[in-house]
């Protein structure tokens, strides 16, 4: 096989790290093996020489040892091989890899030339903050649950919490378009319930509504919140695919904040030798990809991720990525009141703390509950830092 | 909170199994817990008594031990929670707890008012014979690599493969829309290439386009595919959204085979204590997602699945599944022609074998080494069991 002997390439890079299992022997070459894999997915031995082997290729540029029986390896590619496409720059960063153990996509970086490909966050921290009228404090935000109420008494819900000051509430993940709550019927209710309940305490809190659906609807389902007055739309793009919320962000029709909900990409975190970091996918693959604000389990919650594991994820979205905007970190599960302070302590003000089921745990007013957490929230701010 | 008193639903129910890890009784707490958490996500304690109690909460329908450290827990659903949509399907299945460790959804059966919902593969393995002409042995495939090379060498390799007798040829996975080899060239003249060796050995091999590209030009792509020619469509779900795939095999204008490649896929799969089983995503969800063939890393290459998981893998592409069609296994990676024999007693005749490398590894005429692959292929066939 003759390969070219020039592709015109510009020499930009993007550089991936990967922790990979084993010694430094064995972390090397499997790094040498993954710059085959991600590009060429041939043999060495097989490759060309000339500017596939010198250019295509990923180049191993460094091997940093982890832990006892980790490497981090630094892996760059030429940007012309991926760097446009969100589907070809995840294909590119960890498509097959994926499939072999011991190999971590941890966290990686993009040259301009790459990034500017992406428009990004359409609102980010900042104009989620404006949309809501919210300029230094951190946000509230609460699910609508149970599934098996009916569209009205989540509309009920939604009115309580917005009473009791609120900002974001939005459908459970759950809730879709079944025959016991349809889609449309509740988006109209919870959308008017919100609005009455801003009407009345001249707050501006928004009812998010789920619009992760079969790729044939997903459109209706999103004229239809727009028209109800939903304020943002939740979506999970381990559902409906990464490059399909990327393609929201990006629509000028659609025009709503993003918030992202990590369902069925569990998987990819979970394992701590294989996966993706949870910095990587729920933070910079989010941004890349348009969320506003990025849903995640909290640590000491029901889920497992760590402390520091969070620490990441929330400094992922902050982080300078070129011109893609800061976004909302928003940690989840197992939240309370007691645990506000604490949270705040680590997350900063620039957080959205969701709040679910222990606010049903304190009692019939739920607004009231509501106003108790926006105080404590309050109170707990005045001594933090704003990121921005 | 108040509950409704009746949600008059079928009492179809969904069955999941899941493997989890931990003693019997852990185990069945865990599935306990995990009947709320895909639901109604609130804890039990919170959940109003009645109809959401009874019939949207999953129930736990028996605890099986499966090693000395897994118990195997069935747990069930009303069909009304998610049997419609394959959004809220995967998410009711495995949304959040894809998050938890020590949980693996191992398999699922669906009711057939679910699964008339889905069209599924359109051609299946029968329609992709009767479009290859080819009735009674397995068919042969392989890639157009490496990344780098420009269309016209991408051509004359499609070219040599056709000549050689190779019924599928595809472009490699990563082969996307670089400036060094665009789309719209790549794919008129490896169609073209396609067609003049089938003019002259009248068989009816297929170039098969890799259309997984951002969600705004997806079907563009696809367009431009169908016009060069192309017998088919490479798509990679994990890049473009499950949802997006099951779509393009139910859109009349596409109507063409579909074939799945993992990528990015890897991370449901490759921790034997989470994620989801080989056989429920990349058989189940493949065929509920209308994929006509389903590429997989075959045991004993560069990948590290087992015989038992593609063995599984492989009758769920063909075992029963209401109206939807069985479907080609299509192991791959590391596969040579000596394997070839062992591969065919293993999978039956109705397997279609991926060979990339090993092709280029005889020599330099790829059409001999074809032809020698596909006597191998039609000798050791004759042994074999059709599944149809």
């Amino acid at each position: 096989m003759l390969g070219p002997s020039d592709l015109s390439l510009s020499g930009e890079r993007i550089v991936a790290t990967y922790v990979i299992a084993g010694t430094e022997a064995e972390a090397r070459a499997r790094a040498e093996d993954l710059c085959f894999e991600q590009t060429v997915e041939l043999p060495a031995d097989l490759v060309p020489d000339g500017a596939i082997r010198d250019q295509i290729v990923g180049r191993v540029e460094a091997i940093v040892p982890r832990d006892e029986s980790h490497f981090a390896a630094e892996v760059s590619f030429a940007v012309e091989t991926g760097g446009g496409e969100l589907t070809q720059l995840l294909n590119l960063l960890f498509g097959n890899s994926s499939i072999k153990p011991g190999i971590r996509l941890e966290r990686f970086s993009l040259p301009d030339s790459s990034l500017r490909s992406f428009s990004g966050p359409r609102f980010g921290l900042e104009g989620l903050r404006e949309r809501l009228g919210v300029l230094d404090r951190p946000l509230l935000a609460t699910a609508l649950k149970p599934m098996g109420l009916p569209p009205e008494e989540l509309a009920n819900l939604a009115y309580a919490f917005a009473r009791g000051g609120i900002d974001l509430i939005k459908d459970d993940h759950g809730l879709a378009d079944q025959t016991f709550c349809p889609f449309g019927e509740r988006v109209d209710l919870c959308a008017e319930a919100v609005a009455r309940a801003n009407a009345e305490t001249g707050e501006r809190s928004i009812y998010v509504a789920n619009v992760t659906a079969p790729a044939d609807v997903l459109h209706h389902r999103i004229e239809r919140a727009k028209r109800a007055g939903a304020g943002g739309l939740l979506v999970a793009p381990g559902l409906l695919g990464w490059d399909v919320m990327r393609q929201l962000a990006a629509d000028d029709t659609v025009d709503l904040p993003l918030v992202m909900h990590p369902a069925l990409m569990g998987s990819f975190v979970v394992s701590p030798d294989s996966g993706i970091g949870h910095a990587a996918i729920f933070g910079q693959v989010a941004r890349l990809a348009g969320a506003d604000a990025t849903i995640f389990p909290n640590f000491g919650g029901r889920f497992a991720f760590t402390r520091t594991e969070c620490e990441a994820l929330a400094e992922a979205c902050a982080t300078p990525m070129g011109h893609l905007r800061p976004i909302f970190p928003v940690p989840a599960g197992g939240m309370s009141l007691e645990r506000v302070p604490q949270m705040l302590e680590i997350y900063g003000r620039d957080v959205m703390l969701l709040i679910g089921g222990d606010l049903h745990r304190r009692g019939p007013d739920l607004s009231a509950t509501c106003r108790a957490l926006r105080q404590v929230v309050e109170t707990s701010a005045e001594g933090t830092v704003l990121r921005s």
